[in-house]
């Protein structure tokens, strides 16, 4: 089964918004067991969006129209799905009711633009929004002589998400095949992805059957497993058969196997040894300490920091001498050593990790003139030893600070292994 | 003149990942006076993707296609765009060779596959991609008896935005009869959208010639306007206007009037008044740092600060008396206060700002018990005087801990005004 699609909104065309509701029903619909085969986005037109509901109808089994029902003239969807279906908008007087008991319990007077909402395509079961004046809509019919399911969403996220969830992948559920769909995701930290490609890819295409997608960014590789099967339990079993393999040749490169960031599986060992952190960071400016805080319940294993932007703040906060400072620079290896062991200290934590480098554009002063952009140190101190790395990398400002955090918290984890 | 922009790829179907290509090529469109009126997202298959490409001639001026020009067999754009046209794909020999000396410099024997990127649709003119080995095409042609432009681009964006910029889009506008875009962007923060609306709406309503969006999220409200004229002066003229009667009516409600972010704006503003800052975190876990020294040159004003996540580091970095967090509470007006002027005296900084709250989902224990997830305290403290505010946000953690941020820097920029 495929479907398509549609993203109803002129704002989805212009440079500054995207469409994110396709993402999660794209999620939900693979669930179904459901291919997603075109995704279109269309303005508030009345004719350019009857037109492509009508392109829909011929090449797509489901269509799932998200926005356009709102009670603004430009809010046309449920006129555009009609006139494609050849079906007449009829007021439903329950509905009517209830937009009008709305606006009384608010004592706002309902203008007439508003009983648009209350106008439903003939034969289309209303799906109740709870979160929205707009409800959905949804019909199983026949269109020349073809099968077709119509589902109509209103565009918020916060209707869309829990209206198709609740109500309308049951009514979609009901309406298909039973198939059921098991995922897994692998996750790896600063490996190439030619390298992952190379070593696992003799696995996953012996499973014809498994859809696989790799994801490559931002210092890290995503491999996506999904099987779809009869049962279950059929298809979890497939999953996980091939994530069995895959884990015996990545090994200890690979950091997560059900999904988790790389901060939460730091903060996860961790916490399964009783032990704690503290970061001082120059470069990376806060980025590792907000990372990690961003993961509900840190507090129990990460104390805080210090973001040592200056060099008298290294000194202060994390008792690196000034005159270490002054002989090596702040961008060097001496340096980040003291940082980590620092800010350990300081802190009286388990682990102190610490960056410091070059992010660029402007480049380094003093004892660090003459050091490339891109020249980042990582350390980690815990009492026993310090370990300290020499990065070189590439990118603008943004991109080196991401990647310097990336190292840092990978070289937490493979310490922690 | 009417665009439609079409995005090759299965994995641009899939729940993991979004084109983001069609953001870039409709702010250029836009400069061209091309408004976007459809985006088609379709996988790698020649049936769906030639049938997309014969809707889109019948629907759109200008066809843009963005990925697909790959060597292996999924890559289909050109097939697709040929057939959809009824031209053939004849073999490029200029291609063909520069293809066979790139392999020959890398010393890599080109196989078979490689040879259909020499592949170049009848009547194309060939785009030269420094960047990569896919070569553009481009096309003005009558299709049908319309006049249609046809560009076929490759996928990745390192290769897709060059490309555009410095060799299609020439040759489009030289194609388009000549428009100039101009445009400017309001920003403010923390205002209700439905505030800046019936305040600004009575104003940008009157100027029918120019495009405004409205966008809210994250705490910020942005207006943009733009504006499409003969001439480069008269549009910059108009949306100039426009900008200075919103202007005039929302005076220091506005941060940004040249589309700097509020973090840029506050750095910019500590600058000019020869100050430096420093910050105290605690729910925010280094999310002010971070903003702040994403900007590049921010080490110019901005020290550094603390990770306060515990109460002893509140202590031991910011110089807060521990019996004060035992009576109030480290979430608590005085505890803030005592942050925000601890961290300013340890850092030497002419300002401290600070930040503690719930941030949830964990509830508050010892004398934070039974605060609710969302209370939030932010201050600043300049030696003179210090300014708490405390804000009781909803949402999820990542939510209330990024408006603790907004709040924090918009605190800032309202004392420095």
């Amino acid at each position: 089964m495929q479907a398509e699609i549609i993203v109803v909104g002129s704002e989805m065309l212009t440079p500054y918004r995207q469409d994110t509701n396709s993402l999660h029903l794209t999620a939900r619909l693979n669930d179904l067991g459901v291919t997603v085969a075109f995704k279109t986005i269309v303005g508030d037109s009345l004719q350019q969006l009857t037109g492509a509901a009508r392109t829909a109808l011929t090449r797509a089994d489901i269509i799932i129209f998200s926005g356009g029902l709102g009670p603004t003239e430009d809010d046309l969807t449920r006129e555009a799905a009609a006139a494609a279906l050849g079906l007449p908008l009829l007021s439903d007087p329950t509905i009517l009711e209830s937009l009008e008991r709305r606006f009384a319990a608010r004592n706002i007077v309902m203008s007439p633009n508003n009983r648009k909402q209350a106008d439903v395509i003939e034969g289309f079961t209303v799906l109740n929004n709870s979160n929205g004046s707009a409800p959905g809509q949804f019909i199983e019919t026949t269109h020349n002589g073809q099968r077709r399911l119509v589902l109509l969403l209103p565009g918020p996220p916060s209707e869309l998400k829990p209206l198709f969830d609740q109500v309308a992948k049951p009514l979609l559920a009901a309406a298909l095949p039973p198939s059921f769909l098991a995922r897994r995701t692998l996750r790896m930290a600063l490996i190439p992805e030619s390298l992952v490609d190379a070593r696992t890819a003799p696995i996953y295409q012996r499973f014809a059957d498994i859809e696989t997608t790799i994801l490559a960014g931002r210092g890290e590789i995503q491999l996506h497993f999904a099987s779809t099967k009869p049962t279950l339990a059929e298809a979890q079993a497939r999953v996980d058969e091939v994530v069995s393999l895959i884990e015996a040749e990545m090994q200890d490169d690979i950091f997560s196997s059900r999904g988790e960031s790389l901060e939460e599986i730091v903060l996860l060992m961790l916490g399964m040894r009783h032990l704690t952190l503290a970061v001082a960071e120059s470069c990376s400016g806060g980025l590792i300490a907000e990372r990690l805080t961003e993961v509900p319940g840190s507090s129990r294993t990460f104390l805080g920091g210090a973001v040592v932007y200056t060099d008298a703040l290294k000194t202060t906060f994390a008792n690196v001498p000034a005159d270490l400072i002054a002989t090596h620079g702040a961008v060097s290896e001496p340096v980040v050593r003291a940082l980590a062991e620092g800010i350990r200290t300081r802190t009286g934590a388990s682990i102190g990790i610490s960056v410091t480098g070059l992010a660029g554009p402007t480049p380094g002063t003093g004892a660090d003139a003459g050091k490339p952009i891109g020249r980042v140190y990582v350390a980690l101190a815990d009492g026993q030893q310090t370990r300290a790395k020499e990065l070189n990398l590439f990118g603008d400002r943004e991109r080196i600070r991401w990647w310097a955090s990336q190292q840092a918290l990978e070289l937490l984890r493979r310490t922690l292994l």
